[in-house]
């Protein structure tokens, strides 16, 4: 009998993958089933002897799975499938439309507590490391200002927005810090930062044949909600040089906390991702809260918890005292 | 009555001084007593109508105070006063001898055991948000390479070590960390580093009248463990500049974890502090961590704990559902 952590995966795209690979990292786990809405024979897995069944027929496995890692996106799956998931099955999912967590919460608490479940929501870096990062910031120093940058860094949401643009055939954008208000705040000048001062916006762009790329690029610059409010350089590409430079998914960012100490000492704490890949480095992330949110069911913490409920001990396959001894 | 959590110093050194001026940047929180072993009308506090008790008195003022911070040294007020008071306060401290923590944990914990009380040991930056970022790193990337780097730093223990050479009549020492041992290591190198690799010590040093200087300078950079094994630069300065320029506390520096996920992909992870004064911080993480301590306490969560053990959530003073909607 195993005394491995079992773990299913529920979605397999870009994230499932990278489940799959950071799980084969972490030898107190095993995958034991990815599941999908797809047809489970379409499916090619990266690990070997690993079943792939139908989403719709997950119920019966529940006593198969110690954890399941959602991998579907925000927008369409995880609002229908972490309520309905949660009540046969201690979760993690990567949910990250910021706004709508509260409301996520409460339909997954919900579910969750019914069930005797624990579901562990928002797990990522941004929710979730990030966001463990402003809230260290602002306990340690309440005096003070807290500042997120992103970047460098492949944007899925504003890449589709160019693809939509008429006349282009292909594309991609990044998000930058624009590095002298970083720089500013390192320094510890707690500057009032407009969205156009924090960030620019890059964008390398494939167009059709025909195309005018004045026309294209003033489409893309004056893009409400996208691009207008920013500085943004609209580059122009041919295919090969797009599939061949910007086929990774790089990212990462700041999030630095600027305060004064009791008698107006200048303290500056920064946390700092740089990332060769975004969806790896967000699957790395929800396989270390999977081990927790195990735990936590075992613990009887059960219901939605998030990043900011995980004691950090919880994360790590050592045992306290060794965490003591060697981290501390 | 108040609602507030009663908090209570013992030691009034750097740490204890930082601390009463961090609890008023915190204002769920009072401070209701200081302790020392001095004479207690000798202490002049910077707050006003704040009681200076006999530290020997402590134990009648066990109903009056939620927490007690410990401000005493790791080296001789710690091993005594942490098992020694957890016996009637729920505790904090900032005991940092790494290579004792084991022991003192298992000394603090069976007071506390034995008393119901919650005693949360090693709080501070390193050990404290360090080790926090430690533990994170290896737990997100299993697969990778962890580095400490410290400073620009004022090292108390090697400017005791300065002073005590014959010829000086004071000094400081600065720990800096190479920067093109760090910049390795943010570029995803994970080298292999010497301690002369990673770190220089900067000494600015005032002598006796009629020293020589070339004396003192070689007694310094050979001495073993403090500076035999770095690279050591010694400047001689005259007192009033010594007074002038080098009477703050600042330090800092970075912990980074860079691993690789599991395609291969380079993630690198940095943690960084930039703190104008060190005991001012470590006072300011002790705050935070009182907090959590009291919250503990109140949950039944008692015996010894570190940062390893702190939801993170239990450091602020938001509700749960105010730290979902505004940090996550």
């Amino acid at each position: 009998m195993s005394s491995k952590i079992r773990v299913g995966i529920a979605g397999y795209g870009n994230l499932g993958r990278g489940v799959e690979l950071a799980l084969a990292q972490n030898p107190d786990m095993e995958l034991v089933s990815v599941f999908t809405r797809r047809d489970p024979a379409s499916l090619r897995l990266q690990s070997a002897g690993v079943p792939v069944r139908a989403l719709d027929q997950i119920e019966q496995y529940r006593n198969d799975i110690d954890v399941l890692i959602l991998c579907g996106g925000s927008k369409n799956d995880l609002p229908e499938q972490g309520p309905a998931l949660a009540r046969w099955f201690t979760t993690v999912d990567s949910f990250d439309t910021h706004a709508r967590i509260p409301e996520y919460y409460a339909a997954v608490d919900a579910a969750a507590q019914g069930a005797g479940t624990t579901a562990l929501i928002a797990v990522g870096w941004d929710p979730g490391l990030f966001s463990l990062n402003r809230l260290y910031g602002e306990c340690v120093l309440p005096v003070g200002q807290t500042y997120t940058f992103w970047g460098k860094g492949l944007s899925q949401g504003h890449s589709d927005a160019i693809r939509r643009v008429a006349g282009v055939a292909g594309g991609v954008q990044y998000t930058l810090p624009i590095e002298a208000a970083v720089q500013r705040v390192r320094n510890g000048e707690q500057p009032e930062l407009s969205t156009r001062e924090k960030h620019k916006r890059q964008c390398f762009v494939v167009l059709e044949q025909g195309a005018d790329a004045d026309t294209v690029r003033e489409a893309i610059v004056t893009m409400p909600d996208y691009f207008a409010d920013y500085d943004t350089e609209v580059n122009f590409i041919d295919a090969e040089t797009l599939a061949r430079d910007h086929a990774a998914m790089p990212h990462g960012g700041f999030v630095i906390r600027s305060g004064q100490s009791g008698s107006g000492s200048q303290q500056v704490v920064e946390y700092a991702l740089n990332l060769g890949s975004n969806p790896e480095f967000t699957s790395s992330v929800l396989v270390a809260y999977a081990r927790a949110a195990y735990r936590m069911n075992k613990n009887g913490q059960t219901g939605a918890q998030t990043v900011l409920d995980v004691a950090p001990g919880l994360l790590s396959p050592k045992t306290p005292a060794q965490l003591r001894k060697e981290l501390l």
